[in-house]
């Protein structure tokens, strides 16, 4: 999980590229209970959380609510790079929010002070759902909307939360679009070396010469530093300072491994401003660049360059101001979203991911429950409690549960982490051939592959089923609680 | 919500009385989480929480495992008042185990101190449910039984535990029987004069003179009270103290309407000791003395008898050590376990039931939500949050739920603070003409009604059935699990 903090300028450029006409959201403020689960809490106050809505395309107090579930970033970084959800609000005549989670961008409960301990205490998925289920309930209340269906959305972790959404609370939400959403891997149904394998997978699949370079410059780099030759490594991958520990070395593996991970992820078929700049087919471009000489090292900084350098401006790689390790291992991003993510890597979701140059091309670089353990520990202060998501969210026991899209693309490291078989008419997997980390979510673009069109199709249709489902059994519910004499 | 506690000794002579052999319960403790949803929470730590297991009719590591969700009272009261289940288990070769609320009995997280502010902040529903959901998962592996599916049962809030956790945690538990559950009132869905209107149809079912008679009698003391006659108040009712102020006589109201609550709630066909001794039928009891002489407080008084004075050795009534007035007008009971009960009444669970002598036989008296919130934030300092149960726990949006039963009683007042018809097939509404406060419960005995033979009979059935369900769908998962290759 990668993102970086915006400016709005930035947003605003980033919004004109990928669409053509910026939707008109407004920018807003809920007022949020801080702790949903302790009424003497630390603090039993409330905080601002913020929240984009459109009412553009909804017709009032009918059309249903299309909610997306905010994740680990700036609320503005996914309005901007969901354009499908607009395009269906269009078509369904729907409210669109899109809701800040708790700790991220400007929805801070501590202001400054939200990342001390114990003040990170409140930042959990529970409290997050929670914030979700709350803020929907009244803003239905306000709106004159209370019996408009909600669907969720979410990539991602947002995709984890739309899901969890829907098991937990489906009086408040009719359906659920989870865009890869890892949540059998993070509840730590899976294997640690699925990740790192499946992002070497998308370099192979350009080409097995392709993997091999990125091997071998890996390989070349690990002699160097086994002669300690710490001077060749810093001109050869243009780092800022000369490396001098293993630790440098370490954290240099880190965040190479780390821009092929992007790299894979958002290996769109056109470029992006969602994490950073991206060009079009960019695991494409990489390997042109690993393939394009015989000096493998530097073919790998030019690599990691797409990355870190995309605007060309910087003359050596900072390695501790590029890439920061976490208790994630596929990257927590840089600023204060990263301590947020950092802390819940830390205590729910489990990212055990390893390399270890044998599933993968990666250098071997562990991270066993262990070492989150001792990382975590020393960090936060907590012990992380692998299992507990397995129990809170269902694992893989989701039988019980419907009107869930779980779509995933085959380009996409984190997919074989989520759901890939449908496991009724109601619990739907998509596989987006040719996708990359919720292709879906985007705004339809010329270069689309037919994968993508036809999965948006199908989860537009789904939904469509779903919005009127529910109002038949608002209807009935209605009703029946007349008959009752309820209040 | 009413319950007191009970020595050992009384244990024993309870259960001899009401089933003939003792099951052979083991006393145990678990090591529980102190609080769930808080990693960097004031207490980190672990608490030892009590229950109740018998593997008497097990089937090893095949049998099902049938799982009392244990509520606001000591776990043995509940363990030795709900023989059905054990009598079901012998015929369904089921583990049973008795599990105890936190905060209640000997499960206290802060031993003598969880009742001070902060700590008794984490005794909510919340980490109730993940205390059962995590019990549940380490119990299975422990005793080998990870496929042995499991039904949750409760009485009372007790049942409503038994259905969240069937609509939160349904990978964990296959089906509820909620047993007299108030699930909707409790969330605010429900009209504020039922209950005590309940219990006086309770009353006027007996006769309309008698419903009469409890009406002039409290008239009469009205009448007393307002020529301050307090020391006729004293005489007449067997007070220990005379009456000094509208604040005793509010407080007498109050012994004396819980009184009555109490002779409906546990109106069953034979003598019981579940909370205190009451005889066979009581409400026909108290309609006997009400009925039987001119001398209506004198009738009264020896109806609140019947409840408060079943030894007959008390000769007087204290006003303020008899009862306690507290956030739930139905009866907080005494005790530690009332204190914990105050406090659940004042954060999630609503309880604003009034009488107010036309709708119900009894003196005014209002409990709104403003004097909730007034009584609450002095007592406890927590605001109450209405509303909140019914996000959090669907209130009648239940209709994605499956494999509960919500039975009740119709001489229950909570019977209609409940779900009072089947929403599904799977979703299954019993009412049990002539029965008490969750009356299936309990063990088999001969004054038992047709209405309740019938309906234990339909709840073994379906219980049967969805254990039997819930074994082909573990076999499907992991069938299905192995061919994706998960760990």
């Amino acid at each position: 999980a990668n993102k970086r903090n915006r400016t709005t300028e930035e947003i605003g450029c980033i919004y004109g590229m990928t669409a053509g006409k910026p939707p008109q959201f407004t920018e807003k403020y809920f007022t949020q209970t801080v702790d949903h689960f302790n009424f003497n809490s630390m603090d039993n106050g409330t905080f601002s959380q913020r929240y984009l809505i459109t009412d553009e395309y909804w017709k009032k107090g009918y059309g249903p609510i299309f909610f997306y579930t905010g994740n680990e970033g700036d609320v503005w970084g996914f309005a901007l790079n969901s354009g499908f959800i607009l395009e269906m609000a269009a078509q369904q005549q729907a409210l669109v929010i899109f809701a800040e989670h708790r700790y991220y961008g400007r929805s801070l409960p501590f202001g400054k002070e939200s990342f001390n301990i114990p003040q990170v205490g409140l930042l959990t998925v529970e409290q997050a759902l929670a914030d979700y289920a709350i803020m929907i309930s009244e803003l239905k209340e306000q709106l004159a909307a209370t019996d408009c269906p909600v669907i969720v959305f979410g990539g991602s972790y947002g995709g984890m939360l739309s899901v969890y959404m829907r098991i937990k609370y489906p009086n408040i939400v009719a359906g659920a679009l989870a865009a890869s959403a890892p949540i059998l891997s993070t509840a730590g149904l899976g294997d640690p070396r699925q990740f790192f394998r499946d992002v070497t997978a998308d370099f192979e699949k350009i080409s097995p010469e392709c993997r091999d370079a990125v091997r071998g410059a890996f390989h070349q780099l690990k002699q160097l530093a086994e002669r300690q030759d710490y001077s060749r490594i810093q001109s050869e991958v243009a780092l800022c300072k000369v490396p001098s520990s293993p630790r440098d070395i370490h954290q240099l593996y880190g965040l190479l491994r780390n821009a092929f991970t992007l790299l894979a992820m958002l290996d769109y078929p056109y470029s992006t401003h969602f994490i950073g700049h991206m060009p079009a087919n960019p695991v494409k471009v990489a390997c042109g660049i690993m393939l394009s000489g015989s000096d493998l090292l530097a073919n790998l900084r030019d690599t990691a360059g797409i990355v870190y350098n995309s605007t060309g401006v910087l003359t050596c790689f900072d390695l501790y101001n590029l890439y920061l390790e976490c208790a994630d291992p596929t990257g927590c991003g840089l600023g204060f979203d990263s301590l947020a993510w950092d802390y819940q890597a830390c205590t729910e979701v489990e990212l055990c991911y390893e390399s270890n140059n044998v599933t993968d091309m990666f250098p071997p670089m562990a991270f066993t429950e262990k070492d989150r353990e001792v990382y975590c520990s020393k960090r936060w202060a907590v012990v992380p409690r692998p299992g507990w998501l397995k129990v809170q969210f269902w694992g893989d026991a989701l039988s019980t549960a419907s009107n869930i899209i779980f779509s995933n693309g085959d380009l996409d490291p984190w997919a074989n982490g989520g759901v890939r078989k449908s496991l009724s008419s109601s619990l739907v997997a998509l596989n987006i051939s040719g996708g990359a980390h919720h292709l879906d979510l985007r705004g339809s673009n010329e270069a689309d592959p037919e994968s993508v069109i036809s999965a948006r199709k199908t989860e537009a249709e789904l939904i469509a089923q779903w919005v009127k489902m529910e109002r038949t059994k608002t209807r009935l519910r209605k009703s029946d609680t007349q008959q009752k004499g309820f209040i």
